[in-house]
């Protein structure tokens, strides 16, 4: 695996998720070579787009496309590909062929780490939903009676990183990594700005790293500015302890 | 740090406990050139010498001896440095004494890491007493006012990773790390060999290190002969994911 | 808000349901003032009716209207709204009609509080179904997307509050409100005698009453003879401690 | 009940299943004189046929046919009865008739007790489904008004024995039975022979069992050599307690 | 052991608890020719004495001499023995002394079974202390060092079951066991009795032994009248399942 | 008790607890009119005073001097009393004089509600050892034959409500209550620069308060600027839902 290039994977429900809770780790991989390509299932337009519904006139037509052009701008910001299955939202109405395109796109990228929501999250039902596709597909990926070819499939289940919710103790989240983004703190708030609507957001948002930068330092001993919060879902296999 | 020796810190209840549970870390790490260090509370004189206490007219203190030997023959075996807290055991009789030479040992080894006990065993009412001590030493060591010298303190309190207890669900540990210990199994395999009292448990603790290591193989995709299973306590602060 | 009328919403799988186990709150909050209204899902005409599918001849619509009329009667005692879906039970048969319609309850109603299941119910497949049904159309009901109208949408999301399964342990159910339905008592089981066929839950109901009042009177110090238990899902935002 | 022959069930998702985590639980009891009914929904055709796969020109058709043999002969060899849904897996296709027929199942069977998945089961999706299909149809079962008939149901919904998943820690699964299989051994290691593709899964299983065997030893205080470890859902209503 | 007095031991806080909590099943084995023990620490002099203390003039001797009184009244209509510790309450100030002779009565009796408190009890901190204290005698008297002798110890650590608290949920009590006390029930009634300053807690707890034989019903689908809830700690090492 | 003033209780190890993790609920409930009393076992010497030993030639007695007048600073800002114990810290070496006169002030103050750490904190083992000691006290003040006296105790244990930790998820704290301190937030920040040394708190604690704002107005659906995150141990006996 040494001489290709590492990949990663970003699976969300709606579009703000991957600015606000791992835009920092999409950066970051990005700058260090990383194949980064984002799966966002809806353009979060039912349930995520107030502000649009508060002009006159808005179309669901009018209010997607909005929310996509932010997506793409801020995807772009960060170095990654991006890729939309207009799944609608509120709830996901997430089809089979969406999963099979999924699972084509998790053997296709074949990536090293998968970022997607934490399973649990009671005040939004698309959040563990979206959670649960990403890790069904994920597994499915594995199974060799599917879509059997001639060349094999290569393809190794990578390990799951759940990013932070926006109330994470009412989510069961207990983060066991805190990524230093701190390099790339510039470029995720710049992203920020392509969501002009949650204005409010992005304060909150820096607080979060701010605070999640400071505990990082406060667990290694050694400062951190910025951080992002992770909790892996498997058991890593390693040569070293520390 | 980079030009100095890292070293990692075993605290244990009783000598079995380092050789079954974590002799692969110690073996592996020892030989990674890091400096191993074990605290041995007791010598498992009264709860882990059945043994022993079948041979006619055996008195404590040949009992301890023969444990110290043993412990002292595998610790050197898995390349390590051992100390002795003669706390007794079944209960461990822990005094501020041995309180206070524990933290001067955090703070002398300054240990990159520290194994010990799963701090909930139902079965062994020392092992999670073990593993709260070595916790409150790893604390109180940070403290600026402990023994304030001119010096001043460069301790950093390290990563705390529980290991294997015997039965691990009762223990409610989900492990989170497996180690591959395959390149050091002969030498941990070795040690067991110093304790021949307890020779059904080589083949046992075996069949952990072999199934552990093919789970290993499981979560990462790379084959792993042998593991050893841990668990940390505290967020790793990370600087890239996978 | 002060010079509205306060509403309750009560989503429940089956007729019992919403008089065991919340036929307090109902009469209680009735009796204030506020609008109670349940939502009832289903007739429990399969899985609740054992009594009727004893009587020779019994068909589903016989067993059906008999449901309806106790549970007609139950609500009309603790004076409150009820309204059927017909989903079918064991399991239910939930549409997305009977969602669209449940969404534009909550919006209608904008109750102060939400009674229904708890999330997890080893014994019955209808009574998590029911809870995490109620969630969704709660969450739903905030989208601005969903059916935006020129008014725009006042609705604001509620507390959720489960109510007391039958073995509540068994369903991870940890009750952190008892409210005091002394003075409703009379009226809680005046509705349980529209249950005939269920008569030996009539005193199974009262026990689990009686127990709640002296528990809650434990808690606070105060004497409560009559209690309901239920567990929250969302942190209360409050200006006062206590 | 005393003078009818006592029975047991079996529901899984996959064929290797029942063999490596309950074979000797099936064996014992086959061989105490219970019925033992095995439902596999599925062949393990796409999802755990990584042998098949490699074979040049398989079919799934063919894939299923082998399957199917090899679970069949397992089957006999434990001394049970077998019946396949045909659902397909990764993911199960779980239809309204397979239902249907597994409540029936339920009822004519009317076993003592089910074996099946662990309600959780990162690293599989059609696990933890399965056991909420083999949850599901055991209460519907009990629904008087599922196909209500002259003679009545006589069913009573059994105790649910969780078998134990590949890697136990990351499903949750705390065993609180440790079954004494060492009679049966010999018949349960002759099973895994039907499945040569997984020869490497023998050994596994087979220090799986010798580990269970010491530590239900160990809980005893009585010798076991080979063991299986299970967790009920429900109390179990008593008339002793040891 | 077949030959062999079974035995039972019962290790409790203050003596309402063993009459309350446990007096079902000890006068049930009682009943079945187990010899049962019950060690209870204090008398509840301070704590549990309400009633006392507000008689004029009471000492200390004077309000321990009669809660003694009544829990050996208790104790002898449920057919145990019954030794006190006199550690004091509130909290029990247990000497290693106590801990000796708990010990020696663990050998001594070498019971099949221990009843003690649950784990945890947040309204009462000498609940979970003796629970903590009865675990660890039980541990410490396997330990061959410990009085080591000619005759060698052939105890075996029993399981333990945790019986009720009075708040069930909050103190995480989730019973695996119901155990029926129908046949006792008026022995443990006329037990109460010897406890009157505590009258309201009569018809409390014949109301959780109806509710607990209901739900015992409800779980095996054979009547039961009265019950008891217990949890136990250690997996059960069985022979068949069910 | 309504013509009573009300009052409240706080128990802390070290003099920021209450500071940055209650500040605003002492200076809220102190302007509502109540009785704010501090208990503060240690002045954080030796733990929590790095600034103040890096100063050359400081004594403990000057350190413990200078913690202390801020913490009375501090606390006068909030409008509450302060009592010290002078108990050490790191560990806290709580004697049973301590004990006795802590239960002597839950009496005297007999407070509404007690704010005091998280049962669990694996930085920190101070924090989970006051919360014990403050839940022990308030058991222990309930019983009558503790210091029994002529006028009878009136006392009733109340509420505890944990305060927020450093790194909340990591002590399994789950707020419950978001209490609104917006209209004494300026007090609140007033008392951080009684705390020069800890400069880089305050932005800290600054961010945790505007952060826990947001959420809760997005429970409430009512904006709120600042917030404290409280999470309760027992339920609260209630007259009204919501």
């Amino acid at each position: 695996m040494s001489d290709k290039q590492k990949s990663g994977l970003v699976v969300t429900a709606h579009p703000g998720d991957f600015v606000w809770r791992a835009g920092g780790a999409i950066a970051l991989h990005a700058k260090m070579g990383y194949r980064m390509k984002i799966v966002c299932f809806s353009f979060g337009e039912r349930g995520e787009s107030q502000g649009a519904w508060k002009q006159p006139g808005m179309t669901m037509e009018q209010c997607k496309a909005g929310r996509r052009a932010e997506a793409e701008a801020a995807a772009a910001i960060l170095g990654a590909e991006i890729e939309f299955f207009d799944s609608g939202d509120y709830p996901l109405n997430f089809t089979d062929g969406m999963m099979d395109r999924l699972i084509d796109i998790y053997r296709e990228v074949n990536p090293s780490f998968v970022l997607t929501h934490a399973v649990r999250d009671p005040y939004n039902v698309d959040h563990p939903k979206a959670s649960a596709i990403a890790q069904e597909a994920r597994i499915v990926a594995q199974a060799a009676g599917h879509k059997p070819g001639p060349s094999g499939v290569t393809y190794t289940a990578p390990q799951v990183f759940q990013f932070e919710p926006h109330q994470p103790e009412q989510c069961d989240f207990k983060p066991n990594r805190i990524l230093n983004i701190t390099e790339v703190w510039d470029t995720k708030w710049k992203a920020f700005q392509e969501l002009p609507a949650q204005r409010h957001l992005w304060d909150y948002y820096e607080r979060v790293a701010l605070n999640r930068g400071m505990q990082g330092g406060r667990n290694s001993g050694k400062a951190m500015k910025y951080g992002e919060a992770y909790q892996t879902i498997f058991p890593d296999a390693v040569e070293v302890l520390a």
